[in-house]
């Protein structure tokens, strides 16, 4: 009974999904759904991809929280459309779906966003479950959680097509085995694209935005 | 109709967690339902507790993991009973619910057993919505998370009556505002017992030893 239930949420979430994903290719739009732990340096690394893109192609931020707006003021200093979702309205889900996003999206302006990130809820679980109608979902890992997570949640490492390795300059103060991380993480998804960065200090963070640019540059070729 | 179905869950985990809270008063075990982000250091503080109380008390341990028995695998040289939860067969569950805590302690003497540490999930929400028949639930976080934490993830800090404040070795190279995460945490919850720890150096492991002991013995004394 219940994981019938269950299977008609995810279905219904996969229909709105697919709207939202015409939507975003009519408008030639580039969607990241960024996931990950909480306290990984998700924000971080979106402050430090403003500061650096934000000249050069139109970017907007959906910001997914249970509670609070912390994040998106922390973002809003860089003049990008910031859109909040605070989940806790809605049962305090852990997650974002699809419908949220097609209703936030309802605030942007897509004629002048080539790149939209969604920030999601902080659970190295759940979001992965949904699709919100993303051309790429990504995660963020910081080297203080552990080599084990990809094994011990693999749905998370299956889905997404970039990794991003957070927090290096912890790496050595921890003498973290980062090598194991990445076979870790290829052992449960063999093309993930591997990307290690401190948002902290700055390392890496160009890789990153190249990254990024060709992401949202292949796809307005197509 | 998902929200009266939810509703229907929660009550149902709530009738068989009752049970499972007498069940564990008859024996005298005291219930500790642990939890945490994915990578806060749960399992290394559960070794830490092992090592120093295992030859004061008998002390089990549930582990749940989504997949995998690599934290299991890390207790098992302490020689305390362990039962492993995996929750990928049903469905890759976020987090543990009383039928099951009800179905793994079959496989413990629970006339042996002063203290049984469920070790949940690794994830900030889902996991404090659910009552497992504890006597008390305990968050762990990690300083590498963030001070923020407490106020976007408000039902886990609620629902908790100690929480640990692990990885304080990594205070000084982070930087880290631990008195406003002792804050953030008394917004939330006036009442809480904070401990600070590092799992990983030993530091303030006889606070959280000794803290446990006054709870098991507490209850014994009812």
């Amino acid at each position: 009974m219940e994981i019938r239930v269950v299977k008609k949420i995810l279905a219904a979430n996969e229909g709105v999904a697919d709207e939202n994903r015409e939507m975003f290719a009519r408008a030639g739009v580039y969607v990241i759904n960024l996931m990950s732990s909480p306290g990984s340096g998700k924000t971080t690394l979106l402050e430090r991809t403003l500061e650096r893109l934000s000249g050069e192609m139109g970017i907007a931020v959906i910001e997914g929280d249970i509670r609070t707006t912390l994040d998106a003021e922390r973002l809003n200093r860089f003049g990008a459309p910031i859109v909040q979702i605070n989940t806790e309205p809605f049962g305090g889900d852990c997650h974002l779906e699809a419908a949220a996003i097609k209703t936030a999206v309802m605030e942007l302006d897509l004629g002048k966003i080539d790149l939209l990130v969604i920030e999601n809820v902080g659970n190295l679980v759940c979001p992965a479950e949904f699709v919100v109608g993303e051309d790429r979902k990504m995660v963020v890992i910081s080297v203080a959680e552990g080599e084990d997570k990809p094994l011990k949640y693999p749905l998370m490492f299956r889905e997404c097509g970039t990794a991003v390795i957070n927090k290096t300059d912890l790496v050595e103060v921890l003498e973290f085995p980062i090598d194991r991380l990445r076979k870790n993480i290829l052992q449960i998804r063999p093309d993930m694209k591997i990307i290690e960065t401190s948002a902290r200090t700055g390392a890496g963070i160009d890789e990153w935005c190249a990254h990024i640019k060709a992401l949202v540059e292949g796809k307005k070729k197509n």
